[in-house]
């Protein structure tokens, strides 16, 4: 039985050089082992999806504020969304900057907001495009984008900027769901098959207040989320390397997309935490991929 | 002889689903085949780049404030930048943040500073790792990492979220321009065995302000900035798909970086515009890349 401890990962991340700290919590650099890991995982689950027919896409780390404000993200976690501000004065203006900065002094009053933020969640990007009506089958599109939670913390596996490998599939709620069963299968088979103690459980998002604790409970019981997770950093919380949410006709309405009979689209959605896998790996096979068991290392370079 | 238009370019980019646009300019999808040109491109470099015994690592888009704030940016490029914001507030704070986006009224004044910035430039995130005594030979690391800059733009290759293929070398003066001149010749010779028209020039950057002006003029007589530039949207204005930059003691000063017999190091980085690369191969060779001639094939699907 392994031991958990949040801090000895992270030191052990660091001292073997797979990880580089900048200087802020949830954000560091990886070196060419830890990507080389992420590759090989990544490849793995297109292997694993390579008959499902998806469109493949890239969004860009910064989303269209306009998607965002639509998307009610601030209305469910404000918090964690990151605004992208920037300078709009003149040459008087970043005279009073430059001195502040040169003084030390706070400058973030003299920024204005900009029509870009930080996606929020890979899947967000992607919405805008399905607008209309969807075709018969429905939409699959698999991405894989950066994200940012704005929620700095010292355990490893909590990061501020982490990329998700993102399928996002759009039909009737009956094609959603039975999608988004088939894949917390696969999540599962796929976690195992890398000599991982994974599991699967319904769970709740992070909603901000007094009122996103009755949201939390709604969306349990519902039904709506759910996890695999793995022990990384601590066994009674293991930590979710895979998440899947069916958003029912959340963004099927935003974003106006209908089906071939004029309904609502539900949508689905699952995302790999890539670098949380590598932990995991790491975590439970050494931080030395060429001493991985031999079921391990078939998986990730055959 | 090619024509040149930005207006044709990017909706072709559109039409043939190279580029997904999400309604904000310079910000867009990529589909499967724009990443695979660009991985393949990637590739490429790492061959050209194998012997060169580079450490490679990649940071996330977003980077420490604190480094982003001792870097000077700001003194000349305050518009470019993006600072990132959040939301601080308590359950009250966050109704009338809700009702403000619900009326469709401003709510950047609710937010405030963050501890992270987007990464402005490709090889910001790597200095402060090099604080201290360097070794004889010097440091060269090898990267990849999303850069943002705010200048939202209708030409498809100005761009506010872009990835950056970078090499940062440190060591002494003579190392640093050796190295520079190098990959100078070296990024002209890859261009142009790609088939694309490629040339060298010194160039300067785009310092904000009435003073920036005699900045940019310096930094031409220094001959502190070259690029490598390829025609894409416009013959008399080319674009620029590699840029080298020679900081001096810049850096070295900031970040106490010192060569073994104590003097401040210098340091010289290059960056290959990954989007602007394929962007030039799809202006010069057409928006299919099974039909592009078999020499560039070569180089790229080897």
């Amino acid at each position: 039985m392994p031991s958990y401890s949040s801090k000895e990962l992270y030191d052990g991340l660091v001292e073997s050089g797979l990880i580089i700290p900048v200087g802020v919590q949830g954000i560091f650099g990886r070196n060419a082992v830890f990507e080389d890991v992420l590759a090989r995982f990544d490849q793995y689950v297109s292997r694993v999806a390579a008959n499902d027919g998806a469109d493949k896409m890239l969004f860009p780390p910064t989303l269209d504020r306009k998607v965002f404000e639509k998307s009610e993200f601030l209305d469910s976690f404000p918090h964690l969304a990151g605004a992208v501000f920037s300078f709009f004065g003149d040459d008087k203006k970043h005279a009073e900057l430059r001195n502040r900065l040169h003084d030390g002094k706070p400058w973030g009053d003299l920024e204005g907001i900009t029509d870009v933020v930080l996606t929020p969640a890979a899947c967000y990007p992607v919405y805008p495009s399905f607008t209309g009506t969807i075709p018969e089958a429905g939409r699959l599109v698999d991405m894989q984008n950066w994200v940012f939670r704005h929620e700095p913390s010292p355990e490893p596996t909590r990061m501020q900027a982490f990329r998700v490998r993102e399928f996002v599939r759009v039909g009737t709620p009956d094609v959603v769901v039975a999608w988004r069963d088939m894949w917390l299968q696969r999540g599962l088979d796929i976690m195992k098959s890398l000599g991982l103690p994974a599991r699967s459980e319904v769970a709740s998002d992070p909603f901000f207040g007094r009122g996103g604790k009755m949201l939390a409970v709604s969306q349990k019981e519902q039904q709506l989320k759910f996890e695999v997770t793995i022990p990384v950093i601590s066994e009674e919380k293991p930590t979710a390397v895979c998440s899947f949410n069916w958003h029912q006709e959340h963004f099927g309405k935003i974003f106006e997309i209908k089906t071939k009979d004029g309904a609502v689209a539900n949508t689905a959605c699952l995302g790999f935490g890539m670098e949380r896998v590598c932990m995991a790996l790491f975590k439970h096979h050494g931080f030395d991929p060429k001493a991985w068991p031999a079921s391990v290392r078939e998986k990730l370079w055959p």
